[in-house]
C-alpha cells in the first residue's frame, strides 16, 4: 500500500447515524458534510471568501467539463485546481464517468473505457480508468473517484451485475495507475443497481480492497426515494468503520438527513446552487419560490431563522424584484443563502450526534423535512 | 425657496479641474466621483458590500426600469430604493426620459410629455415633467433628475433649439411639482445639442434658476469625441461654481479625465460594469479582453497595480478560463475590477487637485488613457 495521504475518524454515532472527521491534504472535514458542486472550478457565481462563510469545507468539482476546458495539462500549469480556483480547503473530483455516460449515442463503450465525441468542441476523447487517475492527480484534488461504469435506470438484473463486475475491475486498474497516492485519495464507487444483494456484495469486496474511501454511486437516477434510501443504507452497512462514505449527488435536505440516519458521512448536489439560480430557496418554512408574486411588497426577511446576507441585508420584496427582473444578484444570494441551509444542518447533525441527543437529531430530520416541503 | 437638501463645497482647481464635497441627505460625495449605474436596483451582480470596498461613493438607478417593475409605489412599500437595494449611501436616479426616447416607434412626444408603450409589459403610459418627479420623490432619491427632451443625433439647429426651450419649460413645470424638496434634490440638464452658442444660452439660463446641482446631457449619443469634450467645456463654463456638475452617460477612463479637465465633478456610465460582465478589463497596460487564448496559462496578475480581489486572489489563466466557460464568476470579478480602476483614478484625481500636483494630474491623465487603449 502506497502512503496514505487521508484517514476518517470515527467520534460518536447515534445508530448508524456517524460524526467524524476527515483528514485530507488540504485539511479536515468535520463530517457528515456536504460538498457544494464547482463544475467548471467555479460554485457558480459564488467566490471561495463567500463558499467559507457559508460554511463550506470541502469542493466538488468535474473531472469531464476540466479536462474537456482547460484541460488538465492547463489546470496543472496554472498551479492545479486548489490554486486555480482559489480554494485552499479539500477538493474532490468526480471521476467524468458520470457525464460520458450521459453523453449516451455520442459515446462506445468496451472493457478498455469509454470512447466518445464532446459536444463542447466536437473532439474524440478516450476515457479509461487510468485516465482519469492521470487527470485528477493533474489537477492535484484530494481526493479523485475511480472511474466506474454508469448505467441506465431501470436496468435488470443481469445488466446491473455484469456493469458492477466491470466497475471492480476497473477499480483495480485505477489503483494500479496511482502515481501520486502521497498527494492524492483515491475512493472505489459502490454500484449493483437496485438490487440489494448485489449492493450488499459489491460493498463487501470493495471494503476488503481497503481503499482510502468509499462512494455510493448509481443512485438519484429516477428511482423511488424509497429505493434509494435502502440502497444507500446497505452498501454503508458493509462498509468499514474507519473510512469515510460519500453518497453521490443527493440531493434535498430532507434525503440527506435520511441518508445520515443510514450511515452516510459525505453529499454533493447541485440542487441548493441551481435551485438558488432558479429563484427557490429552502426555508425553516419550506421552499419558496422568489418568483411568486405574495412577496412583491414583502418587507420581511427570506427566513428569520437564518444569518446569511439574503436573509439578514434584504427582504423578500427585493430578492422577488431581482429574480422576476433576471437580475444575476438575485441568484447569487439565493444560492448563498441554500448553501448556509445545507451546511448549517449538517453542522447542527453533527453536533446533535456527538452530543449524543436523539431528541436534537430527529428535530433536525423534522427540520429538514420542513426546509424541502413546497410552501 | 424650498429647504435645500443638497450642497456643493468646492475645495480646490487645478485649471479648470475641480476637487469638492457634494453633501446629500444620506452622506458625502468626494469629487470627481463616479457612480455605478444600478439599473433595475442592483449594479449587475455586485453585492452593496462589493459596491462600498470597490469605493463607490453613489449609485444610480433607472426611473423607467423601475416604474415599469417593480413600480415606484412597491419601491415605496419596501422602504424606499435605500433600504430596498441595501444601499445607505447616496442614490441618484435619472428621469426616466432616455430611455423613453429610446423606445422611438412606441413613443409619441407632445408638449405634455411622453405617451408610450413599454415592451416589457405592453403597457401605455405617460410620462411627464410632474410624473418624473413623483416617482423619483417616491424612490427617496438623493438626486432625483428633470425630465428633458432627448433628440437624435445629429440634429438641425432649430430642432435642437426648440428642443432646448422644451426642456427649459419642463424643467419649470418639475421644480413646481416637488413635495419633497427637503429629501430630494433635483438637477436640471444643459441640452443644446452639438452647439455651443445653444449650449452656453442654456447653460446660462438655468444656472440663473439657482438648482441643486447640473446635468450635462444630451452627449455620448454618437458625436465625435472632441465634440463631446468641447459642449461638456463649454456647458460647465456657464455653470455655478458653487454647484456640482454632472455629466451623464460618460464614459471610458480617458473620457472621464478629460471631462474632469473640462470641469465636470459627477460620472456615470454603463462601462466598467457591462465591459467587466463581457471579459473586458481596464488594467495599467490597457484594456484586456480575457478572452484571448494568450491568457490561457497565465499565473501571473489580471494587474499587478490593482488590489481588487480579481487581482490579488486569482490568475490571468483562471479569469480566462472563467470567461470562457461562462461562469458568472468571471464576469463579476472583472465588474469588480473596473469599478476598482475609476474609482481609485477618481480618488487619485482628486487627490492630485486638493495638493495642487499638476504634474501628478497630468500622469494620471495618461494613466487613464492607457487604461483605456486596447491591449
Amino acid at each position: 500500500m502506497a502512503t496514505r495521504c487521508c484517514s476518517y475518524d470515527l467520534k460518536a454515532t447515534i445508530g448508524r447515524a456517524r460524526a467524524g472527521v476527515l483528514s485530507l491534504p488540504h485539511g479536515e472535514v468535520q463530517t457528515p458534510a456536504f460538498m457544494p458542486v464547482g463544475t467548471r472550478a467555479s460554485v457558480r457565481n459564488i467566490s471561495s471568501g463567500e463558499l467559507s462563510s457559508s460554511g463550506t469545507q470541502m469542493v466538488l468539482a468535474n473531472t469531464y467539463h476540466l479536462w474537456v476546458r482547460p484541460g488538465h495539462e492547463d489546470v496543472r500549469a496554472l498551479g492545479g485546481l486548489h490554486k486555480m480556483m482559489d480554494w485552499s480547503g479539500p477538493i474532490l473530483t468526480d471521476s467524468g464517468g458520470y457525464q460520458v455516460f450521459s453523453l449516451r449515442k455520442w459515446t462506445k463503450v468496451t472493457e478498455e473505457g469509454v470512447r466518445f465525441r464532446s459536444p463542447e468542441d466536437g473532439q474524440y476523447r478516450l476515457l479509461t480508468p487510468e485516465k482519469a487517475v492521470e487527470i485528477q492527480e493533474a489537477f492535484g484534488v484530494d481526493v479523485a473517484m475511480a472511474f466506474d461504469e454508469c448505467i441506465e435506470w431501470p436496468a435488470s438484473r443481469e445488466r446491473s451485475a455484469a456493469s458492477t463486475e466491470r466497475t471492480t475491475r476497473w477499480l483495480l486498474r485505477a489503483l494500479a495507475a496511482r502515481q501520486h497516492a502521497d498527494a492524492t485519495a483515491l475512493f472505489g464507487i459502490v454500484q449493483g443497481g437496485m438490487y440489494e444483494d448485489l449492493r450488499t456484495a459489491h460493498a463487501k469486496e470493495i471494503a476488503s480492497m481497503d481503499l482510502d474511501g468509499y462512494a455510493i454511486g448509481g443512485l438519484s437516477v429516477g428511482e423511488e426515494r424509497e429505493a434509494l434510501l435502502d440502497m444507500a443504507e446497505c452498501s454503508a452497512a458493509q462498509l468499514p468503520h474507519d473510512s469515510v462514505r460519500y453518497l453521490m449527488g443527493v440531493g434535498h435536505p430532507s434525503d440527506i438527513l435520511d441518508a445520515v440516519l443510514r450511515g452516510v458521512d459525505l453529499f454533493d448536489c447541485v440542487l441548493p446552487t441551481r435551485a438558488g439560480r432558479h429563484g427557490q430557496a429552502y426555508t425553516s418554512v419550506g421552499r419558496k419560490n422568489l418568483r411568486n408574486a405574495r412577496y412583491r411588497t414583502d418587507t420581511g426577511p427570506l427566513d428569520p431563522n437564518c444569518d446569511c446576507p439574503a436573509c439578514t441585508r434584504v427582504s423578500l420584496g427585493y430578492l422577488h424584484h431581482l429574480v422576476r427582473s433576471k437580475e444575476l444578484l438575485g441568484g447569487r444570494l439565493l444560492t448563498l443563502h441554500n448553501l448556509h441551509v445545507y451546511h448549517r444542518l449538517l453542522a447542527n447533525t453533527r453536533q446533535a450526534i456527538i452530543a449524543q441527543d436523539e431528541s436534537a437529531l430527529k428535530g433536525l430530520r423534522e427540520s429538514a423535512v420542513r426546509h424541502t416541503e413546497s410552501h
